[in-house]
């Protein structure tokens, strides 16, 4: 064919990470076939669905099968009964939202992703490291990146302090994908204030926000102007064990303006033509997964991959190895010891100790040196894991 | 905020075809509270899933709720027991697919709308009238739209004759939405030849396929060169009733090349970053749409839609009315009598007769002066409507 392609696409590198790790892994298991691996580098929950989620996405479900209660086209926006939900959940932390800045998705990554779809030519920030689908959303859209540096000084939580004053689109991630780091009220308060300032647009990626045990800010919306100048993009994933069942949570608050023109509308416009809403027996169980009940049952899910963070946390502070992360993450991302890269720690952590982690460099520049383990191991093999490692750190 | 948004959104209007008509039909129901209104405009399924489906969907639910059958993250492009089932789906019409070639989505809209992301600058045609998802998401890209006039002397079948020897993007919709009008092999043929011979890519949305009845192609892929040129969006909405339940399918042959690139490639890649997969219930009863047996029970279905279709057209014939559709679609498409515009018979309809349908000038400039009436209503209620038609044409 002689059509144009969109030539953005040659600006993005595939993503040779995670099949390069099951390289060197099956590699591993063949001189090594009796090894007991453990994988600590699963970003993926494990622990099945409580009880009321499934029986909340039987129930509908069986709906569909019957004339009276069968449902065609859901609104693109989601049923009320589901943005009610979000609005509730958010009420529980004192944040108050109005019904229409809720949009119902198939999950995060989607709505990262198109959010571009809605804006024009934005010098773009984006923290690094951090989670790869900002950095690719948009340079498949032709857009310039400019990196926040994530390092040790700044515990992986970069502030606006030696930014210029124009405006611009900040993605910030916090509980941070892989880093675990989490900003804190006044830190927050600064990327805020100067969003404000500046007249910039803050994308707020909270989808581990069910994992903050502290009172770090668990919506950016807890700081005041930010729903002048943040969209903020949750998801049940990890907070209810929805990575299988695909439901998320985008709010675009009508107080965002740019120009002449509200983002809401332009979002609504975007999710109307591009997007038919999201499967009614999944709204239903995210009903179920965000009422009161939902969430404590959720909540007992999280206390059990906490207890593994928490046993490899005490484990790098008895070995005095740097870590952010744990406290408010399923992930703990340490600085490799003795100066070792991010594959040759992953080298050696599978040779002398059969564990597999993600090497942090994975997930951009500034994860050189470090390496992200996480807690959707079984807590038995969290707790071997640590043994293996106390030996061998 | 001072941050620039996508001004090509200023050149998208807002639709205000249904809320219009809502608009009218409460009006009228103001003024005439004892009006038994039936509703001929409806675009959805209205009959509930069939048994073996929900059963998928429940069993599945079920799964995820068992830690050894739990699942997380699905594939991006869909497990393959779907693009299996797909590709099943397919031989059953003799076309082969490569397993690659097939991803799974959350619906036809959502593809159609992405589809933008991987192409140029390219000059685009579109028929007029059809399915505004292709405009729309064209403009939001900033493309320039030619279209491809749809009308009586040519069936609303609008071909490539007249059309210049340049590359192009084409979208094709067979059968028809809003139309019915479906391409036979020598028609669909010489797009397909068109596009080998200038370049081109046809877009080709199969979404109605389900109801053809004659030998019309039922894929595009049944035309040879196909694979190097078309691209195939198709749904479960139409087919199986799943227009909330979600669940659609792309075919992006490995045959595409534009230039060195391979559009495969380039739409995986935009999947793999903007899209995390389609929840696993939902692939489950797709699987089980997909089977023979899923099949047979879904054409039970379509089977009571097309009873409504065939009273409307013999109703037509009867009155000597001009119409597309009704044999390969759940849509009928008529030429208002009388030289009425579109509204003006919407407004004669729902006055004289009670009856709500859609007025053909919403899908575009060329329906003016038509009108779409919908197979989805009861069998008994569609009845009724042609008695009432029946004394007022």
């Amino acid at each position: 064919m002689n059509i144009k392609i969109n030539d953005n696409f040659n600006n993005i590198s595939e993503s040779y990470l995670f099949s390069d790790i099951n390289k060197r892994v099956n590699e591993y298991k063949k001189n090594h076939p009796n090894a007991k691996i453990i994988r600590l580098g699963i970003g993926d929950v494990t622990l099945p669905l409580p009880k009321l989620i499934v029986d909340a996405l039987v129930k509908a479900s069986n709906e569909m099968g019957v004339k009276d209660t069968f449902r065609g086209y859901p609104p693109e926006y989601g049923y009320d009964f589901i943005k009610e939900a979000v609005v509730k959940y958010y009420k529980n932390i004192n944040v108050s939202l109005d019904l229409d800045s809720v949009f119902i998705s198939d999950g995060a990554k989607s709505d990262l992703g198109n959010i571009v779809d809605i804006l024009g030519d934005n010098d773009i920030y984006i923290p690094n490291p951090v989670y790869p689908v900002y950095v690719d959303s948009n340079l498949m859209s032709g857009r310039k990146i400019h990196y926040l540096n994530g390092n040790e000084a700044n515990n992986f939580l970069p502030l606006p302090s030696g930014l210029d004053n124009n405006s611009k689109v900040i993605y910030l991630c916090s509980p941070n994908n892989p880093t675990g780091a989490t900003y804190n009220y006044d830190e927050l308060k600064s990327w805020v204030d100067y969003a404000y300032k500046t007249g910039s647009l803050i994308i707020f990626d909270s989808a581990y926000e069910a994992f903050i045990t502290d009172d770090s800010p668990r919506s950016i919306y807890k700081i005041e102007h930010a729903k002048e100048v943040a969209i903020e993009v949750s998801s049940l994933s990890k907070m209810a064990g929805f990575t299988g069942v695909r439901c998320g949570f985008t709010i675009v608050p009508l107080e965002l303006l740019a120009g002449g023109s509200s983002l809401n509308k332009l979002w609504k416009r975007r999710q109307a033509t591009k997007f038919n809403g999201v499967s009614y027996p999944v709204q239903r169980a995210a009903e179920a997964a965000l009422s009161e009940e939902g969430v404590k049952e959720s909540q007992k899910n999280l206390a059990i991959y906490k207890k593994n963070t928490k046993m490899l946390c005490e484990l790098f502070d008895e070995k005095g190895i740097w870590y952010s992360g744990g406290v408010n993450s399923p992930y703990v991302w340490i600085k490799c010891p003795n100066g070792m890269k991010s594959f040759e720690f992953f080298d050696y952590l599978l040779d002398k100790a059969n564990i597999v982690g993600t090497p942090g460099v994975g997930f951009g520049e500034n994860g050189e040196g470090y390496f992200r383990l996480t807690s959707f191991a079984s807590n038995e093999d969290t707790k071997e894991a640590v043994e293996r490692l106390r030996k061998i750190l």
